[in-house]
């Protein structure tokens, strides 16, 4: 069939924010790239989507190649597509984000060699990124801060047995603000959503803390309810 | 400088899914194709994006162009990336969505001659569309059947002045089904969001029904107090 569509010049790409909860500290996952003209800068883990493979796909196999990292649920939230992102080129991008659970942020080992390493940092210690990755990464960010407060997300990113003050740090450091320690714990406990354990807190040598669980029904059926006028 | 970026035969475009309501029914801006290979088929107002261009700047630009509509506030919501989505060779597309106060849906008039006509269709009566542009308008659906659960959507859509009829309607479309009347005014009246006016519905011959407005500030309140534990 005869193609009736412009030739253009231009590739997209696939930027990925992966946020991790570690040491009472929000992190995201960068790669530090091997080529130029951006070598050794900083930059969110992504590339180039094949001519021959859907965005979702190019989305897990870049991740892959530059940390290591797969089976990772994924979500895209927000396409690129501003004229001169890109210094050699017309490259809109697409952005996914996904949040993990970490278990001691320990460097990951790149597969490809475009990249030199794969490192969590911490959102507040971010150093300068190449392209407009900050944009990514703050659009990213308020995508999560959103989501908190009509999505279960606390699950996803801490650990399976956690400490209040380990709750607490996480809305802290998403919310961006402080939190009255006293407010919060009346808050969370009266939700009826933690299940408090008969456990304390592991290699901790001073005032070892409570551990709880989620009560997973009750948590997401607390998301569910908020308003839902008219149903 | 040397550009390392590959060669693809690849290019943007950009489809919009705008929701109007009206007669008591959810519609969306359909227009009809002017061209070869979708000559005459029915499709989301949409095109390619030009290689000097902002994806935003596209999205307006096209709306324009197809619809005539212009400073309409869009949003994107997701980017289709398959393979094989389009027929004459790799397109990406990223979908828009607006929602707008119609005022009597009247045939728009297409500016540009790639589209025969512009016309409002109700949700529940579209006739088969172009590419996947069914499942383009099916994400942007339930993009607003979500969002009306977080966000004060119900504004966007209606006239000022408004029946509590015509208001469960739209609650009716958007989240597909069918409401308790008594209980719907019950709990809409409740909430104190509502103004009830010293006016009647006019242009209807029995009956007239009472109209009202909404309080915006109350109105945007309840929808930000809903989840806001921890803060």
């Amino acid at each position: 069939m005869e193609t009736l569509l412009p030739k253009f010049d231009s590739v997209f790409s696939i930027d990925c924010v992966i946020f991790g909860f570690d040491e009472g500290e929000l992190k995201i996952l960068l790669i530090e790239r091997n080529e130029e003209p951006f070598k050794d800068w900083w930059a969110l883990p992504g590339y180039i989507v094949e001519q021959e493979e859907s965005i979702d796909h190019a989305a897990e196999r870049i991740l892959y190649e530059l940390t290591g990292l797969r089976d990772i649920y994924m979500d895209q939230f927000y396409t690129f597509g501003d004229v001169n992102r890109h210094p050699q080129g017309r490259v809109i991008t697409v952005a996914y984000y996904a949040m993990i659970r970490l278990n001691g942020s320990k460097e990951l080992k790149p597969i490809s060699n475009y990249a030199s390493k794969a490192v969590w940092i911490s959102v507040n210690d971010l150093p300068k990124l190449a392209f407009d990755h900050e944009k990514i990464f703050s659009r990213g960010f308020e995508k999560i801060r959103n989501k908190i407060s009509y999505q279960p997300i606390a699950f996803e990113l801490l650990p399976e047995k956690f400490t209040l003050t380990q709750l607490q740090q996480l809305y802290e450091v998403i919310l961006n603000k402080k939190l009255d320690k006293r407010n919060f714990r009346k808050k969370m406990l009266n939700y009826g959503i933690l299940k408090e354990l008969d456990e304390k807190q592991k290699g901790v040598s001073y005032r070892a803390a409570k551990l709880y669980k989620f009560d997973k029904r009750k948590y997401t059926r607390l998301f569910q309810k908020e308003l839902t006028f008219g149903k």
